[in-house]
């Protein structure tokens, strides 16, 4: 059950898939206690109907045998009650099935206002939109800017990285060596008769939960089975996703027709460079690549040392088949990407300290095998009993923690899950997933991943640069050496245009075959020795290669550093964040539900409202003076000096999730309003500038604010 | 001559070109007086040259007759004076003409050290690079993101914009309907053999550029002529264009094959949305048409109150021909762009009166026309003079003046330019350019259009969805209205399936056509009526239409806004910025030039280093405290502990426009070092960190601090 997140294309050598592929729908990441709940309810379900199938035999075999009344009421009344329980049970399995149903109505609600305020709006909507992309409006766009600003200063400025801005348009070559070209792709299916596409895992995926959920008749077994489907999805490959497809005969959605075998689908956005044609170039499916190729300038800059770390803000690009699930899988998107290059011998971090007596919920790799769930662990404790690879991965973790919580992310509902050794590319050291919970269930928003030297390594042969470290030896290190020495004169008399190809395989050996060698030489004078290049073997004597060790003095180690990538997605950050920031409240009237966003004030679009209580002049002055000093502090804040009642702009307010609130009620002090606690405050007009700029900018508690100030109690017109 | 910024693609439809499209080349944009100074030189040494051609047979004339010793003497003197007098000429003319030397001498020393210091480097440079790609490295991307930090601070805070992110992919209908489709294009022409391309127009104009600066021999008319083509070459037709290119000759510049015709390319970078194929879409060019499909949803956020003002900050793309003068032009760039909507009947700005007394260079049509030079003058004289269209346009001018001098752009540099009547789109009512003078020229790095409703009108059109705003009447207004009321029943009877097509013709009909329509119906009872849908005339008798006027109250004016547009090309602004901060000094012992980059702290990539000033446990603690005190306020910096000597320090961090360097040269007080004045003060340890900020923020002048700590005079060792 717990294989429900195994990802097969997370091995691929790619790892944008990695880092954008979904975790498994709710149902899935369920608890294992629930799953037994489930498995008891559907085989109880199983029994109670087949017990009133043969009470209901009894019952029909008594009467048509005429037996006595009172025999057949009770065996009536034993029927009654077998169905009762049966309706009961099937009640109790249908709400279990449907915890999803009030998990939509929730994200209804958090959507609907969403839109409404235009957090953020479909894009061209005008001309009907275009799947899987979005606009931020107004407070969208600025909830993205406070948490880029946030991430600069928590990440780029706390460890002096390089942060670098590299374009979308990237030419073929630099996707060819990272391996997208060749690898980044889903399986699609296509409709036979339309043409319509569809990514082959979602169909089977929809096919199985919607069994699941719907089909209360299904057998523990057969329940069992389709979960299992789920369960391996992204494991399957081309052949066994159409042969599960034909065995459960799905069909496309909207027409019923055939479908087609599944095949690669590239998800590159692909264009052409220059006016030729001939230059082909993607739009980049990740801002990483960037970085790599500038690494041996990044090291430059950096004084020729190591650890560094560079990082990139930008759009990515993913032509998805078919995009669902609103902004948390999208066709564009913002990536926030750190490479932090570390020498593969030497992967402390030295502000590990900093973050090693964290603690919060980590679910390990062996967690999941064993179908155990997540668990609060001790950071400095994962580190340290190799759980999770080295201190550098583990001081990212941390920091990671420290952004998301203070971004307002529910520690309670956010997890790093390890990756699955079959969940990880052959060469990766280890791999940590931020994962939040949200309506859709466990959502990955941030990758962190040791990926040792691949990248660079990829890059290097490629392009022919080497990207390498060099560690210069305080003193020169004497070491042995085998020298093989062909001598070229011999070698050129004996096989002529062959010459090149046998010295190459000469100086090719390992230390072992080198010294095979000699050793046959030193004892037979000549020898057969294979030459792949030339496909045979041919005849080597000692005078034609010299083979000793030497003892060599070394200056320096050259070496590809490993690096450590912690990965942001943006846009699903922010999504899994207005739903944990989401809640209603009764108006003071009872008559209806307010919407209310907790943003802290780091987040929040708009960090104050100024209104005048009533409509006059006088207030309105006061207003506009207050707005005048947060513009020159720089805190965005919004005047209202329409004439809506106090109550109503407070319920816009909070539905936008400002923070606090400024009525202008008297000409020398104002009141400041706290959104959550609703509590408010009597502040000189002079000083409510500052107080607003101060606890915006968490120099200053609210509670603070709240214990040095007078009270203001809000009059019934207030709210 | 100064029709030499005429640019014919900016009267398309599509507005970046009139944006993006460049100003010409440097020797154009010299004043009046060094054209005549030019002139006269070449009417001299043409004049020179001919007397020397004749003085020189005269003398041979005289040797071949063998005249007096004396005579001949005498004429070779004449001729050696004349001589000595034409060299004289050619080379004021020389150096008249080849002042673009030393403007690129200076320019290769500005890039040498941004390139070095990696403000910018060649994307993918270790796969060859892409022409037209550029990555800013660290200090690029800082200076990058503080300007764009201050355009946030000084537009969107500062006049409560409202600001949008929308997607870089955009579906092929909504640039139908902008106009980029059909006209976002320039003219190419192919090498016939090779099938290179190149830019018609750069082709003519490095013609002309090299035949005017290197050819001396060139007759004034002719290099009269030549100017006249480069002034003209943005308004040629591909035509004219290639009938230029075959009269001069020109040929493919490597090979020197023949050209074919120019033809028109499309600039935008096209690629397919979802896996179908069938969906067209292309990278954005703009940012800009993301605001205006918006324009229903962003009106309503507003309360559907105008005027008000979107933002957007993001990628755009071109796909350059053959892209040259390196960051200048661009295939990817930086926009942020302001649509500025607003009632066409008041274009008042209520903030105007806060720019009105500005006054600085601006360069309307009529000095254009008429030879002369842009000149200073106070925006409210431009305005109320109606130089400048209006207060709103007025009122961003002033606002685009003050952002760009606060970054650093000197103000003597920086003109702000009228399109001329010819340069400007139809439907715009006034367009100024500000114009920022660097090695390249004069380049366009803002445009200010007053585009009145031509955007939304397009996309109202292209949609069916009405993007008009509305101003309700505080009291209903009588209106006389023609009602025409289509008789259905008679209609029906009549037209059977064509009824509808009839019906809406007659609803069509304008008030002319249908007062006529009136009075035939009574004269004759009976008129033929011509129905364009059914392709033919139909009878129409006085039964089947009522036409009658009436008194209509309305309650509100529906109308189209207007939009007034600042668009900013960050990069540009950002090289020009680069130009003008550097320069070089002395180092003290007088034996190399070092360079300096003069940012503002507000731009500077980083604040301040930390040094300690020799190799010392002690002095470094005291180091890192203080890097820790600035990580805490937000304040970018770096700390150098390399034994390096201090001068060199200073000379490295000047070199990145780093403002302030603390020394630490002791456990209690360190000092400080401002980078222009290489000023210093001593300040205590613990106030180091709040002294820098606070002029780091701009909260505090340098020569505030100055004034305030005691000076601290640098030793020989210092620098």
């Amino acid at each position: 059950m717990l294989l429900s997140h195994l990802r097969a294309i997370s091995k691929a050598a790619t790892k944008p898939l990695s880092f954008l592929t979904f975790t498994k729908s709710l149902s899935l990441s369920s608890s294992s206690s629930m799953a037994s709940t489930e498995e008891t309810l559907r085989k109880t379900l199983a029994d109670k109907l087949s017990a009133v199938e043969i009470q209901g035999n009894t019952v029909r075999s008594l009467k048509a045998s005429s037996a006595p009344k009172p025999d057949i009421d009770a065996a009536v009344q034993a029927l009654n009650a077998l169905k009762l329980e049966k309706s009961s049970i099937e009640k109790s399995l249908q709400s279990l099935l449907s915890g999803s149903d009030s998990r939509e109505a929730f994200r209804q609600s958090v959507v609907n206002t969403l839109e409404r305020r235009l957090f953020y709006i479909p894009s061209f909507k005008i001309y009907r939109g275009v799947a899987g992309l979005y606009d931020y409006g107004p407070p969208g766009c600025a909830v993205k800017s406070n948490v880029l600003s946030f991430w600069r200063q928590h990440f780029v400025l706390e460890e002096n990285m390089l942060e670098v801005d590299c374009p979308c348009v990237t030419p073929e070559v630099v996707l060819k060596a990272s391996g997208h070209v060749e690898k980044f792709t889903d399986l699609m299916v296509k409709d036979e008769k339309t043409g319509t596409c569809y990514r082959a895992d979602h169909l089977l995926k929809d096919y199985c939960n919607e069994k699941l959920q719907k089909d209360l008749t299904l057998s523990s077994d057969k329940a069992a089975e389709l979960k299992h489907v789920l369960a391996m999805l992204d494991d399957f490959s081309s052949q066994e996703l159409g042969a599960k497809i034909k065995e459960y005969g799905i069909t496309a959605p909207e027409t019923k027709n055939p479908l087609s075998d599944p095949y690669p689908f590239n998800l590159m956005f692909q264009t052409s460079i220059g006016p030729s044609g001939l230059a082909s170039g993607f739009m980049r499916p990740e801002t990483a690549q960037g970085i790599f190729v500038n690494f041996k300038d990044l090291y430059y800059y950096n004084g020729n040392k190591l650890p560094f770390a560079a990082a990139q803000i930008g759009q990515a690009f993913r032509n998805e088949i078919s995009p669902r699930q609103g902004l948390l899988r999208v066709r564009e998107f913002t990536l926030a990407e750190i490479e932090h290059f570390v020498d593969p011998e030497d992967k402390s971090h030295p502000k590990y300290t900093e973050v090693a007596d964290l603690e919060f919920f980590m679910f390990p790799r062996e967690e999941q095998m064993s179908g155990q769930s997540a668990k609060r662990i001790r950071l400095g404790e994962a580190v340290s009993k190799g759980i999770v690879n080295n201190e550098t991965l583990g001081y990212f973790i941390g920091r990671v923690y420290l952004f998301l919580t203070h971004l307002g992310i529910d520690k309670d509902r956010l997890r790093f899950r390890q990756h699955l050794a079959n969940e990880m590319a052959h060469y990766a050291a280890d791999c940590w997933d931020a994962e939040i919970e949200c309506s859709y269930g466990w959502i990955e928003c941030v990758g962190i991943a040791d990926r040792s030297a691949y990248d660079l390594r990829a890059h290097s042969e490629k392009s022919g640069v080497a990207l390498v470290a060099h560690e210069k030896f305080s003193e020169p290190k004497e070491v042995e050496k085998l020298v093989i020495t062909p001598i070229k004169k011999e070698l050129g008399l004996a096989f002529k245009g062959n010459q090149k190809k046998v010295v190459e395989a000469l100086e090719a050996m390992n230390e072992k075959e080198a010294l095979d060698l000699k050793a046959a030489l030193e004892s037979k004078g000549e020898v057969e020795f294979e030459v792949c290049t030339l496909g045979k073997t041919v005849s080597i004597n000692k005078n034609m290669v010299t083979i000793h060790k030497e003892i060599k003095k070394e200056h320096q180690r050259v070496f590809t550093p490993s690096v450590i990538e912690p990965s942001f997605g943006i846009g699903r950050i922010i999504y899994c964040l207005f739903e944990h920031a989401f809640y209603t409240r009764a108006s003071k009237a009872g008559d209806e539900q307010l919407n209310v966003f907790r943003f802290p004030a780091l987040v929040a679009p708009i960090k104050c409202t100024v209104f005048p209580l009533v409509q006059n002049q006088k207030y309105e002055e006061v207003a506009k003076l207050i707005s005048k000093s947060l513009t020159v502090a720089g805190i965005s804040h919004k005047i209202d000096i329409t004439g809506t009642s106090i109550g109503k702009r407070y319920a816009r307010t909070d539905e936008l999730g400002v923070p606090f609130a400024v009525t202008v009620d008297s000409t020398t002090s104002v009141t400041i309003r706290e959104r959550d606690s609703k509590d408010q405050v009597r502040v000189d007009v002079e000083n409510a500038a500052s107080v607003i700029r101060e606890v915006s900018e968490g120099q200053r508690t609210w509670e603070d604010v709240w214990a040095t100030f007078p009270h203001h109690s809000s009059t019934a017109a207030d709210e």
